[in-house]
């Protein structure tokens, strides 16, 4: 069997200068204020209930703040039992078919001094962590490729994403909302479709101190569905080979959704980090989104790895980067 | 690679007896006759729109009728263009991740004579053959593995198939509305997802003269969990090794659509067929609905064939089962 | 496991005008004229023979025709039972491993108003379809690797595709000597093997009003042998593997085949279609065959499909162009 | 990847014991009789034409001989150059899809002193070593799955490998007409398709005093179709798969080639060689032959091994085999 | 491609009482105390720095103490920054292929109120999470398959695991050096490899209180051998493979080293794991050990998961079990 | 699958002028003087011992000599039994995994009149052939991924490939110790791994007449780790991907053991030969090193095979070359 290989994409030294033209919907920023105020016409309602468990080093809270359309979106905030005053927060998006899973699979921020707030994701969370929020597709769940990427396609309206973008604006509000957390001091944060959602964060909640965006999914779409060969873009050339008169419409749509197009209007200082050898979120389409980025941004680099990207090791970059960027956590 | 091989179910002498012991609900008839009930209080509400096209030979009708909880339903009414009087009519339900495709796709009942309605399956159709019916989980759709076997586990009241099983009990009712159809010469049939929906139909519509089920999906959950390696059961055995402390649950939710339990309650001549080296439908499997079921019921085996079992041949042998039945197509 | 991608082949951008050097064997003409003159010396000696059915909207024939040296070579004609007139014919070759199949496989065209005439295809017709023709290799059938491209390489005169291209022409023969055929309006058409035949009748038979030619084979040989990663090309990369010191001779003698060099002197118009995604048959050979072709061409790109190109729309296509060239069937 | 593992057969234990009930053609004894006495009324026309080659330790010789219908059929004899009166010689069969190669790719058994003569397989040598040898079928080659092994089924006296098991008797009797062979002492050898030839000639052929069979293919076809998952058994599956009608009539007529059921009827003394892990051959159909074969017969048996079998190992078993049974070449 | 199904081992209710016999040797314990003894010989040296981290809720402390033959050991203590009193000890093995990683790869155990030392595993540590331990051959590494499974085979003494296993039990007498340790109430933990180790240590070690032995891999090696189909036990099968004629003196070695031979010494109570999909470590494998299992031993049975097994609830269950042998950490 | 194609690495055209800039550690010369030096300091001790056995046309030798740090190495030496005066030797080094084999898997080149000397590789010898070798790494095996190209990595003293190079040099001086060596006409040679061997003996042995560098592995090793899609590359690949911070240094480490870079100083006139469809060893790193190479060199180019190379024929070409170098056997 074949792998990703540095041969497929572009070699590195041409994608650190590639920054290709992208289509950007006229009505980009309506789309979005509208969309944000109509869920903001709900009370934003975060619920922090206490969790027992055996951990002895963190408190944990099972949350419910009102998401897209105001239904209720669930999460967990954990945070160090010894604390004083409020602490910066990381608040987390979850990568593909993963929810928010169980208290102590989220430790690690924590651990290093931080208030971590989990979002699980609509819907998701049977393939590999378990997930408690359903989803409400306002028109039906038409007619979709198995997974989320091509649910609600080519409406825009109703296209999955703008629901679970729209949660992640809300979290990011949610978090704030809790005494704990220093409102100046908030990082979103994920890898794959949760470094996508951590870039659409950064581009459309106020409040985001910070972006953490690891190999990130949803960005520069046409290219990633030409490219990659593993993870959730194939169901997008599925649908778009089922759907063969579809697709360019399809296209338009998930322009609204581009993390290469938002990043264009992103303001927070970013940290993303890039994998040559990725096969589920191809380099050039992170590349894209990085030098698209219209905040300062750094990126880490990860020459030999596939979608794992640096693993461990990325997190010491950004706890080193987050401390440079006043983002550090109290001794 | 390996294949399905023969030795991974058990030989076909021993499968011929196969009859497993089933978890029947104590419910499982006031389950359905509320569910059905439920679904009746909407008017059935069938339309049949001429569709224009290119085609010579038969004239083709574009359906909508109300499913479950009265929710539209799409399909297509193929008919010869010269008929005479009533004709025996094939109520087709698609396999997984199919829809009611476009209507060139739907010849060869129609080639011999009869009636044809297709009806599409709600939220898929995306995957090979287009559909373009939404589905509209009651309670939102809960997390799942992509894909729709276990959308809405382990709650059987928002399980997905409980949905499409009334939408098929429905179809039959709708088919049943049109003129041009014999209500006396209904056929359900299908293959694999449409082989237990046909399975379905026979046992809880009113109304259905013969059942014609391919190498049915549905059928037995657990031993198919254990075994199949291809198709949709994996799903399943996913969505378990995720949610790992609600997979008994499941299972005992799967028992109300399971086409095994529902074969006991089955009245109507059928013809099944199994595939001895099916991966996707493990022959056991088959042979447990087979051998469960209540009413009269043949079975073609193919004991070379991989999920496609019969194939061209097995409709030959539809024709001539159905002829030896009462239901041949006028000449 | 990879699939496919975009980015093996060359962008599409560039395959509109990709229209490489080829080389021509200087007695080409020679060759398939002698090749042709040679079968003809044997009368045709077509037989129609009414095949009994349960088919109720078509009449079926069995066919028999003398094809390369004279030797038998079976075939379907299907027909509308409703019919006044002759009809424009639909020449169909089938795709490589594949035979005529069963009649009720060979609805379409018919259903469309069309007669269509299905070629059974030497030796082929025991991997997905079945057939009923044996092949008579004239030097016996010399090392081949499995599967029919490479028997008897490095001989030209002896090479398979010899004798079934020499089918090919005489099959549009046949059909033109049935009385439901309109003799002005045969139409070559196939997919993959069945669009390189296509092609090669479309250039060598003599009364072939238009060509449809879908994802064909058979074009570009070097090229395509040094990408595709799937289907019958690599049977030739295998061949050249291990008879390494013939390989060169090998492509010298299908120089005389190749759909590309015949295509320049094709002179019906054409529709061609190609898929980006298309690992069995490159999209860059099919360009090839495109660019270099002499009549009137039009092509569908599909940019996220495979070999399956653009399937049932692919039909859609093809009733509308031919409607366009005059070649619609009668209402 | 799942590979073959110990599970997927039956233990060794019951191995030693499997003697499954054959079937057996009343008419297999003229049959056979019938097909040689055929083949023997053409001349045998043996020559050997020395081989210019930089070899230095043995002489070479390209080997022609009449086979089925008299056809001529190609070989090598390689002969230790320093030699002294008439030598045990090892008639070899090649696997499948191989021919005879090169000359110094059969250097190994003349190394060991004996004389060595490989026989080419009719149109094979094309997927790993060269072959030069066509195959002429006498009814056209019917359609089959690319491969040798579905080559004229479902017809007996049509069937490839009556023509390459005539053969194989004929070049038992070529290698006997060389001045330098010892013709009491010749010995059929072989690996897998080899190894079913070498069974084969030991059952049809005069003269054999010994046979190898390693690893032998041809064995008890039904089950190793049913459980084989590589190699050239998977055609037959295949076949059987598209011409369901027909796969009880292949079966009849594979009884005449099975080598499990002419095991029965061989006389010289055997060494076997069977692998547990073997995904080709397997071992219990290798075992049906071992257990049924009517001379005395011995069997190693790798445990570790898939079709490799005991390789370089086994090799130093035949040769110490031979030495007991007076089959040693002279120092 | 198939997975591993339920199919291919044994039945669940056939594995709850399956208890295989077992090759024991004779000099088992002689063999065991003379190993350890020589270890015992160099004084264990054991030194805990402190580690410079971001981390805010732990102390980490970089360990190093003499393992087999006095050789340095590497490894990880991680204690609850708030801590008064001593602690109960997890004494975590690693996975085949990993060391013990950065330490914050380490916080789960001490979230939960445990001391948590991680040993790094000798020569290992480059495959997904690194180590800084080498290995030191006594006789140097003879000739091995990749990875450490047949390195030292078939020599008993040279074995690497007889160094490992050495290792693992030193480090339980490390982990009681510290102060910070309940040395009452130390526990031998590990999945896979880790599993094992945490058996053998179990077995062989003095002052283990409990054994948490998830999904253990390294025992009875023949069955796992023949079943295994992913993971180190085909680096087994591949050796034997080659060495053909070494195997059974190679599995005359690895009797020292089994797991389910050593369960029948273990004294300490004990929580197993298994996974019934697993391909790794056939649950037959697991149940060996587990019904051998001299001491009190309970069983958390995964019927849908594969190697993975229990996952992050296995966790739960084990904080629950501990709790239950007074051996949960302080509040 | 996809396989290799000819679109992953660069065109023929181009590759044949590929000479990439190559990073050459200042000190290389130092490095292997010292190295040289330092295994020399060691007596070279080459013993040559009968080897009973049953061949007949060759005698057989069991070598051991002195390598790296004195530690004993093995070997074969294959003499043509007839033989008068001194012969030309090929010093033959084994492929990745391999061992020295058994005897009579070395007959080739004695039969073609050479005297031929088999290396074994010091830990190699289980994965297909058998080896009897023992590394004994300085300072410990150090943490690697399972194989041996990362094993002593990052650190260049310490690398395993260090001391097979040395073995390889002082394989030459043993070969040429024997008195039925000529010395004047030893050459080095092997494929894939030995392809690399036999360029680093050419480069730093004294006395290496030719070169016949087949498929050389160990080239170019930044290029190759990016493409190589199986064989030994992507276990560097591996490593690089765990060890995210080493990295570059072992990519500065390997320098030092780059067949391309060591090309630059080897003197003997070479055969190369390169496979174009090679995943194991890319096309553009042979060329690196056969562009880059100081001597006279040739290369036999393999447009259709992938790491198999010319094979048989290759071995023809080599014959061939040898002779036109005055290397030819004496008749």
């Amino acid at each position: 069997m074949i792998d990703m290989t540095s041969a497929i994409d572009r070699p590195l030294d041409e994608l650190r200068g590639y920054r290709p033209k992208l289509d950007v919907p006229s009505d980009l920023a309506e789309f979005w204020s509208g969309t944000l105020a109509q869920a903001r016409s709900y009370a934003l309602d975060a619920t922090f209930t206490p969790v027992e468990s055996a951990l002895r080093l963190v408190d944990v809270f099972d949350v419910r703040f009102a998401g897209y359309a105001g239904q209720p979106i669930a999460g967990w905030l954990v945070l160090p039992r010894q604390r004083s005053g409020p602490l910066p927060c990381i608040v987390q998006y979850v990568g593909y078919g993963g929810g928010r899973g169980l208290p102590h699979q989220a430790l690690t921020w924590a651990a290093f001094g931080y208030a971590h707030f989990v979002m699980d994701t609509r819907g998701q969370g049977s393939q590999w962590s378990t997930g408690v929020t359903p989803d409400v597709p306002p028109a039906g769940a038409t007619p979709h490729v198995p997974g989320f990427l091509t649910l609600g396609l080519p409406d825009r309206d109703n296209y999955y994403y703008r629901r679970v973008y729209t949660d992640a604006v809300r979290a990011i509000e949610a978090a704030a909302s809790h005494p704990a957390v220093d409102t100046d001091r908030i990082v979103s944060c994920g890898g794959s479709q949760g470094g996508g959602l951590a870039l659409a964060a950064g581009a459309l909640a106020d409040g985001v101190a910070a972006v953490l965006a690891d190999v990130p999914f949803l960005c520069h779409f046409r290219r990633s569905a030409e490219l990659a060969v593993d993870g959730p873009y194939p169901e997008l050339v599925q649908w778009c080979h089922t759907h063969r008169q579809l697709a360019d419409r399809a296209f338009e749509a998930l322009a609204y959704f581009d993390g290469a197009v938002l990043a264009q209007q992103a303001r927070p200082p970013a940290l993303f980090s890039v994998a040559m050898r990725d096969p589920i979120c191809p380099p050039s389409s992170v590349f894209a989104a990085y030098n698209h980025y219209a905040g300062d941004a750094d990126i880490s680099v990860w020459e030999w790895n596939e979608h794992e990207g640096g693993g461990e090791d990325q997190i010491l970059d950004q706890i080193q980067w987050l401390a440079t960027h006043h983002l550090a956590a109290p001794q």
